[in-house]
């Protein structure tokens, strides 16, 4: 498929940023925004600010139209007011733009006549110029190789997960929290009303695309049906897709079309695509996170028996119960599992030598290599899940060097371990965890390691990894 | 009801610590944190330790044996090995101890013959001399009035909610993690074993004392059905109680079995008698938490129709999509709703003039304060939720103001408003965020609002607090 006019939106030679205001410096969002997110990301061609009052702002020329640009433009960013929408089209297209996006808001999802008018007639003049349109809308599009973003903290790295998100405003949170679960995006794409380049157009790019190895969708509705059924298909065929849709309620649906003017759909049909296709269904922004947490660290176990480890008696039947739910085994260890524990435990009291494997007692003594290793080399244990306690502040002092010591334990027990490893830290509500919590993440994530905040929430992406690998295969 | 024999346990007089070791006084567990628990909880009478060996500890003399302390001994803490334990029980029918707490594991949790042999000996021994036992295996009381405490960061101020917890692992998350939104215990008892004080004592205990609003519990499993059903029936007739009934899963139940020696019976009688009885059934720590707040903090909605405020266009559809998912009602709003709000807002691209309101591009601008007022005063609202932004860095400069007035507006919406509100904070992913939702968590609860972590935990919280009134009523 030829995908050259998008590759221009993707990676432009130079990019005007239409409605930078000078007196802005200090604000937040809107064209300043934008400047900041490209300088910050690097950005290598010519970045043109624009202002019918020209001036100078971070060092650049600000022009007063695109047209008065001396070079070429490939790509604008639009944050100018949706009643110059038009004006600024007609300019861009005289300048021979190839693509703009619309930060703009007040199209059709207003849901008013104007609105949609105004809408209609800014993507007619789009088509008739040749220019690609990504929104109105919505943040755009976040492409750390080509050095665009929309919020000036994102990553500068690449990685494999492609984003595309109706809402600009899950966009950066999933980004920004995705980021400290270890993801990085090749591309993510907000696409608010999608009256040009929708979320059809984007699955296509994204499949096609050979940084992208896993995609993820957050989508309110879409127009056409059958192209999107036809390109989602597609897709699923090629790389896992992970699915959040949003509006399934009554109430959520006309919020949908409010927000991005979307026509939800109904949630049976919706249900029905998805299956078909061999797309992963989520239902919540924590889900799609840990969906493509799972695509991109955890390898494949050969089955559900999982081995749990964790810390205090209660916490332990809990986590059981979860896994449970999730529709994963726990099996009872074979008895030289046990013996091995034994070996490892003594025979203290208060000490499960069976699965789910409490350390209450021990993990301070024992820690968690020896017995993630046995664990592991159960005949019956397929992957192991691992659950740090529920707070720093909860262990035995000296805390700091105990939770180091498990940390150091899980990360040691990983690169020796044929089996798939995962590991569960709680959100911790505790001022002084929540440094820990993101540290002991940090290094999980960059030892490879799949982590996860609620061990209901490891099993359910299990389950659903599990569940799209047997589907792949009865398809194939 | 007479409960002098328990009173006795939750106001000893004097209290022993059986097993302190004047060597750990660096360390978390064992005699030393229940020495230090007692000393931080500022319990009022005489505190004596126990230890062969003598000695002195925190400026306390340690006496050899409970029978050597001069003066009358009333409640025992034992920290001491299982095999010394039916020797510390004749000690203590020879001093006239009325109650010994057997933070001592080893007992019948371990599924051996020995195990279950001591406790029953013990328990005899105990029944022989009118002693109560709490335990074994388990953390012991938490009575902030009393004095007493089982860890020493817990707090000093006594409320309305009490816990009887099973797992002491989970009975001190509970209380440490509770706090943070705002409850406060009457007492809490972490019960183990329970082969002597059991569920059902604490039960009915718990529903005649007038210092305890609300109940709550975690259970693994029970010993005597009939008995627990109806001390369950009276209880929950006489005040909310809510119970995480744990071990649920096939292999839950083993665990439990493990960890407290406890039959779990069957998820459908559970199921059953729960509801027969009146109980609030949570299914995680999380929602027995988020069900204490309710009760203790959210006053009754005429209904289930509920107005929702957020900051995102996404997000606010997300949000409708939890309401409506959990039960709740999400309508929309009348007209002369829609005009106020139009009024406060201009007709500002982006902004949803409807339930649930959007507030991405005013909220800066335009705070929260006059939003919920025409929200609590529209026609068809019983209840309104405020959802923060998920992370104040993401928030336009300066953050940490921004912040402030918004939650400033909703405090003093609160103090206006006559309609229930509710506010949800999200568990935030970036360490600068944490200090901030825990500080807006704090200042809520002070000013008397239920504080939540997502809106589908409210929305979830609201329903069971509906259903509970409904029943209730039914049944009046």
């Amino acid at each position: 498929m030829d995908h050259s006019d998008l590759d221009s939106i993707f990676n432009p030679r130079s990019v005007a940023v239409a409605g930078v205001s000078t007196k802005s410096e200090g604000a937040g969002f809107g064209g300043i925004n934008y400047l900041n997110s490209l300088l910050h990301c690097g950005f290598k061609g010519k970045i043109y600010p624009v202002n019918p009052k020209g001036g100078e702002i971070k060092g650049l020329k600000v022009y007063p139209n695109v047209k008065d640009i001396p070079e070429p433009v490939d790509y604008v960013i639009s944050c100018i007011p949706a009643s110059a929408a038009l004006e600024l089209m007609r300019d861009c297209a005289a300048k021979g733009v190839k693509g703009i996006h619309f930060y703009t808001s007040g199209f059709s999802e207003t849901a008013t006549k104007e609105g949609d008018q105004l809408e209609k007639a800014a993507c007619s003049l789009a088509r008739q110029s040749g220019i690609r349109v990504i929104g109105p809308n919505c943040m755009g599009v976040y492409h750390p190789k080509g050095g665009l973003a929309f919020v000036s903290d994102s990553s500068n790295e690449s990685g494999s997960v492609g984003l595309i998100c109706q809402s600009g405003g899950n966009a950066i949170y999933l980004i920004r929290a995705a980021a400290q679960r270890g993801i990085r995006f090749s591309k993510a794409i907000s696409y608010g009303n999608a009256c040009d380049v929708n979320e059809s157009d984007l699955l296509e790019y994204l499949a096609d695309d050979p940084d992208t190895k896993i995609i993820t969708a957050y989508i309110e509705g879409v127009n056409n049906g059958q192209r999107f059924k036809q390109a989602l298909n597609k897709t699923a065929s090629t790389k896992p897709v992970v699915v959040l849709k949003a509006g399934t309620s009554e109430i959520g649906a006309v919020a949908a079309a409010s927000h991005t003017g979307s026509l939800s759909g109904s949630e049976r049909i919706w249900d029905g695509l998805l299956h078909q296709v061999g797309a992963v269904r989520v239902y919540s922004l924590e889900e799609l996170i840990d969906m493509a947490v799972t695509f991109s660290y955890l390898s494949l176990p050969a089955g559900r028996r999982t081995a749990v480890l964790g810390v205090g008696g209660g916490t332990t039947v809990l986590l059981a119960d979860d896994c449970a739910g999730a529709g994963l085994i726990v099996p009872r260890f074979p008895p030289v599992t046990r013996k091995e524990l034994s070996n490892l435990l003594g025979s203290e009291a208060g000490t499960i030598l069976n699965n789910p494997v409490d350390l209450s007692a021990d993990a301070w003594r024992v820690g968690f290599y020896d017995i993630l290793k046995v664990l592991a080399n159960s005949d019956n244990i397929d992957l192991t899940m691992v659950h740090f306690p529920f707070s720093i502040t909860s262990l035995p002092p000296p805390r700091a060097e105990t939770w180091e010591f498990l940390l150091q334990d899980v990360l040691r027990a990983y690169r020796e371990l044929t089996k798939p490893l995962v590991v569960v830290i709680h959100f911790l509500v505790f001022e002084e965890d929540c440094k820990w919590m993101l540290k002991a993440q940090r290094k999980c994530y960059e030892a490879g390691i799949a982590v996860y905040h609620s061990i209901g929430g490891a099993a359910k992406a299990v389950d659903r990894l599990l569940r799209y690998r047997e589907l792949r295969q009865s398809r194939s």
